[in-house]
């Protein structure tokens, strides 16, 4: 037999994480010596809160670290359940909430634990990319609906009403705020969508990733409508710790178990210092509040400067640090613009074609995660590449 | 419609691992001031080398620790480049050499990026519990051939003949060293049955994550024999790096892009501190060396004194830090032996059905990862509990 046997599988063919692409793109310029401003991925430039640094260094003083429970370790989750206590004032116990290794680990354990094989999710888009690619390498269907500014790009019954008359759907995940458009739901928008699929018996799967992060209406968890629902989030956020892997999970009781199992395989557990350090960073809030002054800063600074500078179709930023610029009066594509952009401007973002393969050829993302400063500095740039 | 909607995916009714279980009920008798041996876990019970703890402060210093490219930070690919030139003498180029959270995410992205649902994939029995798991829940079909003295518990060329006569065989798993039983394959029997799946276009994936704990013979990479294998190893063994959640992978070239895609999506990159810390260790072999001689007493001491406690049917121990005795002449019934053996004597080991559900009841699995002085009270108190 040939070496043409040894092909990639048909399901790795998913599509490249372009921020990350770019990411790379401008990582080689900078090897260059140019100066570029980064917009393009989703991180804080800040590092993380001072506690949590603290936390690590006296772990690592201790000597070993080791393989923890595959739910993590109790501290960490004791401390997340009086997180939703005091931030949200509902009761959750620790049992139902496990440490996983970032969001991303959440999203592959919350599909593998709830989901078969040829199951139907519905995702909005524009939507972070990455949930219909775990989605389709583990056999699973995305169900894309467009959404726009007439719901205020979110998810709404008439639209699942929709999804199910082409088929059952199994799940529907929301993210509230938003990737890439930094909308959120309103609380009663969010409370019908839950209670739909609760009547329904469609998973809901509540992207809360960007909680801590909105800049006029309050958050609500999902937790508030339903026992029913998977919540996922990160400390890469509001707290600063991309490159630590660690997040979590609140999980309904009966995936509880299964979950367990399945990530004692997939896992065995999540990085023990970052666990440490996370459980730090619960506490750090009036270090972490200062650095979410700097994004509602640079939100402003963005949402009066970038129209002045021909970027004038944007969408509401409720939250998060992502602005959804509409760039369709200067190219239909995004990606050569993105490119273009990057080395003309020196100023890095994401295409739209990442969130969005049918309309993103008309939108960038910018993200304000970074210095006050260098949002400046990328406003003059773009003035001039603009004009 | 009832909540009855709301249950765990077909998939996730996987198996637990046990030895993790073990590891909790251990951890429970601890808290009542027990004092347990532990061999029940595959986890060195030395600190990561004092280099990579230097690092890994450094770091810390240094303030924010990032996303990383997918593939992992460039000085640890090309020090593990390095490292395949000085340990084996072959030139492995760092572009096809991708860093990983663990082995653990070796094993999820290589059965992602190799395999479609469906494909049977060839494993032996008894074997590493999580290779199955995953397997299953992604949708392939683990073949398990069950291993014993005739083939040094390994796979051979006739072993595959008839898994083929079955089905189509579209991948081959080995260890060696393998787990749970530390045997290895001689470098003429690895090399027969690499060049077999060569012939036959099958994937060959090579665990090499107990590479560098071997007694005897000589370590044998399968990269040695062809390109088109999938190697996986990881810094939590030999490296002593278990709760930092850091491995990594070599990829055949025309794997790089598809594993790369995907681990954007599932993974995004490992921890930044982990890789850091990771590349320091490579340079700290004396360090190591003296680990491992401790490995070394406690399997002299192991292989002469368990015969005399009762335990006299051992397998050859040729690497990794595994002593797989069976247990007929006490027990057909492993899971309630170690139960009773953690109960009772105190040390805690993992029952045989954890690696072999079929002839698991008769076997137990000790690690001799511990101190030299905890192997002894483990000797002692199976001499009062066995008699």
């Amino acid at each position: 037999m040939t070496h043409s046997a040894f092909q990639p599988s048909r399901r790795s063919d998913v599509a490249p994480f372009i921020a990350m692409d770019v990411l790379a793109e401008a990582a080689r310029l900078e090897a260059e010596g140019r100066k570029i401003v980064h917009m393009e991925v989703g991180q804080p430039s800040a590092p993380a809160p001072q506690a949590a640094l603290e936390a690590a260094r006296q772990a690592l003083e201790h000597g070993r670290l080791g393989y923890t429970e595959a739910l993590g370790i109790a501290p960490l989750r004791r401390a997340l359940s009086a997180h939703y206590r005091s931030t949200y004032g509902v009761d959750v116990p620790s049992g139902r909430i496990m440490a996983t290794t970032g969001s991303s680990a959440g999203f592959n354990l919350a599909f593998l634990a709830a989901f078969d094989p040829g199951d139907r999710v519905v995702l909005t888009a524009p939507g972070y990319p990455a949930y219909r690619n775990i989605l389709k390498a583990l056999g699973l269907v995305p169900v894309e609906i467009e959404v726009g500014a007439e719901t205020r790009w979110s998810l709404t019954p008439e639209h699942l009403d929709k999804a199910q008359a082409d088929g059952p759907v199994r799940g529907v995940l929301v993210a509230s705020p938003a990737n890439p458009t930094g909308t959120m739901m309103t609380p009663d928008a969010l409370d019908d969508l839950v209670r739909y699929c609760e009547d329904a018996g469609i998973w809901f799967i509540s992207d809360e990733i960007y909680h801590g992060l909105d800049y006029s209406s309050g958050q609500k968890t999902a937790l508030e409508t339903s026992q029913n629902v998977i919540v996922i989030n990160s400390f890469s956020k509001y707290y600063c710790m991309t490159g630590w892997r660690i997040g979590w999970m609140v999980l309904p009781e009966q995936l509880v178990r299964p979950t367990e199992r399945i990530a004692q395989s997939l896992y065995i557990s999540p990085p023990e210092l970052s666990q440490i350090a996370a459980t730090a960073a619960l506490g750090a809030v009036q270090e972490l509040e200062a650095v979410k002054a700097v994004y509602a800063a640079n939100r402003d600074l963005l949402v009066s400067g970038l129209p002045k500078v021909g970027l004038d179709k944007l969408l509401p930023v409720d939250g998060a640090f992502y602005i959804y610029a509409d760039i369709s009066r200067f190219s239909s594509d995004s990606l050569a613009f993105a490119r273009q952009m990057l080395q003309q401007a020196g100023v890095a973002a994401t295409p739209g074609v990442d969130f969005d393969p049918v309309h993103g050829h008309d939108f960038l993302r910018f993200s304000f995660a970074g210095a006050h400063d260098d949002m400046k500095e990328a406003l003059e740039r773009l003035s001039g590449f603009l004009s």
